[in-house]
């Protein structure tokens, strides 16, 4: 619709279409109103939506997940979270420590993550462990931690949220939130961070198809909440060399696919700092929009993942490395 | 500890093993305390215990999720929801809709189940769809019917819970909870759903190992909730002529493992009606203590899996194949 | 072509379906003579050939596995080995070591497994081995040994069989060819064990679709040999708890698309003792014709994989526990 | 041992091994000859052998696939081909049809090839087919096409070898044999191309681990057969989107654990001409020595795998990007 449809035009257009059977669902998109049906209507049940000239586009996307195809928005959508923007030229960064552990192992990441020209910082507060008896995370003094991290670097932080009930707790702290892999298709979780309008970072589950990761993001878009970026950070196979297969062919698929920017976890899809590096360039040099890499002051005496977080001085190497890459393909760091 | 241990010595031991780093947890477990460490403890460290008369013995399991091994409990520990027992030699069929659609479809498969001689009534009213453009349940409407088909038929009624926020409205309806697959690791609803005391059915997630589902288990029995039951219905793998890979072998791997009941869901793990029965026998044939199979009146109307659903005649013939499957292993449906 | 058509006969259809450019291949099979075209032809391009006297029947399977349809057969087809038969309501069993070792070892296996009812001998004596450092077979000593059990027990034998160049050696001592799961694909074997016109037992590759599997099978039957018997072994999946997923819903999927005899060998699929017996009373009540099991007089000291072979007494129990499966699902054993 | 180690002194040592029970393998390998044991011997057992001038090196290689090791040699071992040379600095890239059709579409295909920069010519004459009614290739009449086209280009051709009894008609007209996924365990022709020393490409089973891969490798290299490089395809996973999933990380995990050079063929790993090019750069950006790409005049009219392969332009024109990318990690393509 229009910028100018109000209220009623809306209401009058959303009984039009529930008449002919199409379930219309009202989403707000930005500065329009959408009208989304539940499937393609033939070009007949709508003839009279043509000639209405409150109706500004009619699409038919094929895919299941409408909102996020590329046959409804054809060029990458933007997501700005605080100071950062993902999905430009320049690449986005995220950095940080799997868990916030202690004031000074955040605080030395993010100066660090901030020095290297990182554009987010991250780390765990509430953590989904395999087994209860591991860490599960410092909670809300994790939160607070973010926030004053967030105070002296200027970085925008992103966590992960995992449960409907915590949405407006971590939203109070945290400037994009994260859903992880195992709770890819936890749809009332996605329901609450779409209602909560905050920019969100969607994993891919370890066992979800590229086409039910768009379904997922769908669900979130459908609350009116445009600010979804993917992130691959690989799938569950039978190789057992990395902790996950890294699945960088997601990153051309979903281009073309997809309007929303794309991530690469190179951290959680190998599961070794040996790997990082190499994939991480490897992420770039296939189109993704940014990375989100773990990084730690003394990975060896983490609580989660020691394997797997770079020192500070890996992670500034890298993206010396990384910059050269990004040129070659007509991206940036800095 | 011993039945008659009092808060005070509970506590003292616990302040024991707190000083030695062994992080305890205190456990109500049927009608005893448990002190359940983080870590396996050297026998030097606790050698006073062995001598206290108020704990009632020390176990080692060698796991990461204790409290479901075998070598902490070393025989098959039945759950009793309502009229029905899972995990003895009778074994227990739950049969009924994938979804709840209204009273009429409800009672037939609610009537056609107990004459047949199944033991619970399933139908889904919060359904978890791949795409937020597919049909999501009754919602409280459909617990209402379900509440009516166990007055009817006196069925004991299991159905799908996916939030947290929600436990408390399934319970008030419901006589089991079900964890479906895709809320596996969704350790803030495992919480929940153990905090509530209730039967749960923990289904396996699709890309889930063994050894995680049994962790994930862990999170439901470390509230102090005994009445877990697992229920295998098919893994992902590459193969497509069935919609998931029924992993049959996880019933004899989990028997030799943990003392929790185990059903299979041949419906989901096919995705295909003609499969359903050689499936469910070949379940009963390995070792299974039973069954959870989707029935409908017409399947061919069905809102939500027409494919994988029997008829009630089917369902009708296959229990009396069952039958003689059931004997040859040494087991019973009736 | 009805049994009575003649060379010349066939080569004039021939080149009335070349001439309309449906490539035909000559096969002979059992008493009479295919023409099996590439492509399934419309009705009016074959029409003379319905009026045609010489012509028995048109079949038009669907499937990229003609002769392996169950479109072109529409019961299963026993295949006879010497004195067994695969495929009856009598169940095959293939019992056996491993790898033939030694005189001893074998012989004793042989008079354990004729005892207990089994149908055939199996003894790897060629051995497709991972590393080349581990034990690669007695090759055409251990067929002599092969040959001597048939002799002492009557029972047929079975061994594998790995190039094309040792299948005239093989099929001189053994009476059925083994393909197996690592030689699934291997095209030229497959042509070569099919021109030999021996009964072949063909494994499922470790990660091949059911789909591929009968087109593999397709390629022996296409050089005119009829008597291939399938044998699920389990799929490679993420799963670690068994060496591989025994996937049984491969049991009903086959029965429903193919004529082939179908076996399931769970030694291979769980790669343990343990798991052995639940899964071998699974296939049989999942429908499969029989069973591949491993065997061995001290498992302990066996040259390979010996952790899953089955001491003479546990398989001597495992088949009376069997007898019992197969009747309540009318079959039997002996 | 020393290049000056003879027959004697080789046999002397030899039976010192055997008599420790080491079942020691005397390989030539270059101008040495090596004493391959099948396990790692205690130092005590050897410690003569540590005095003996002749012996050059002792090495204790963990893996089980020794000579395949980073362990036994620390540099990534290049392999010569005709001009070019796979494993140095310079990118090798192998170009051209997915099968040899006929002479003017092959050496289009290899003028391109050439003018681009491409250092080998590729051509399937002999292709292993899923069905047994899918072209199977021209046979010798394609390895003759392939031998003027090199004649006419000067590049080294490389093709795959299906069978033992066709690795010399092969090697007579090919630069390189090709060992396909398919084959990956097919231990007679892994050791047929050892011993025709022949450099070979040995591509990854689509269900094999790294482990096995090398493994495999090993069969070939202890013929005595140095000559071998390594080509990751794509793996088989659940996702669909793509043909295979592109295991990328096997890459860097490569390089740590062996000298061999590493290819990737982004063609059969996604199946679609639209990925290949991000595929490519994100193979090169891992540290790959090279890629198997293949093109086609016109892709539309192939016989096999039509779309994968790039048309000639778009080939040259993702030449000009890669050698971009090749830059930004200190490697080349001209």
């Amino acid at each position: 619709m229009r910028k100018e449809a109000n209220r009623d035009v809306v209401s009058e257009i959303s009984d039009f279409l529930r008449k002919r059977g199409l379930e219309p669902r009202i989403v707000t998109w930005k500065d329009r109103t959408l009208l989304v049906t539940h499937r393609n209507p033939a070009p007949e049940e709508i003839a009279p939506l043509k000639e209405n000239k409150i109706v500004e586009r009619i699409a038919h996307p094929t895919l299941r997940a409408q909102l996020a195809s590329r046959e409804f928005q054809d060029s990458t959508s933007p997501v700005r979270v605080g100071s950062a923007e993902i999905g430009r030229t320049k690449l986005a960064i995220i950095a940080g420590p799997c868990s916030v552990e202690n004031r000074e192992q955040l605080l030395k990441a993010a100066r660090a993550a901030k020095e290297c020209g990182a554009s987010l910082l991250r780390g765990g507060v509430f953590k989904p462990r395999t087994s209860p008896y591991e860490f599960q995370g410092l909670g809300e003094a994790g939160l607070r931690l973010l926030a004053q991290a967030r105070e002296e670097t200027g970085l925008p932080v992103i966590t992960e949220v995992l449960e409907p009930g915590k949405v407006d707790l971590v939203a109070k702290y945290a400037d994009m939130l994260q859903i992880g892999a195992r709770n890819m298709q936890n749809f009332s979780l996605l329901k609450a961070v779409g209602k909560s309008k905050m920019p969100v970072l969607l994993k891919r589950g370890m066992m979800a198809t590229i086409e039910e990761w768009l379904q997922a993001a769908e669900y979130i878009l459908l609350e009116g909440n445009p600010d979804v970026v993917l992130c691959e950070r690989g799938i569950r196979t039978f190789e057992k060399a990395t902790r996950n297969t890294l699945d960088l062919a997601a990153v051309p698929v979903l281009r073309k696919t997809t309007h929303l920017p794309i991530l690469v976890d190179p951290s959680h899809a190998t599961g070794c700092r040996d790997f990082v590096g190499p994939m991480a360039k490897a992420a770039v040099a296939a189109g993704a929009d940014g990375l989100m890499i773990e990084t730690h002051p003394s990975p060896e005496t983490a609580l989660s993942d020691p394997h797997q977080q770079l020192t500070l001085e890996e992670f500034a190497s890298l993206l010396r490395e990384l910059e050269l890459v990004a040129k070659a393909v007509g991206r940036a760091i800095r």
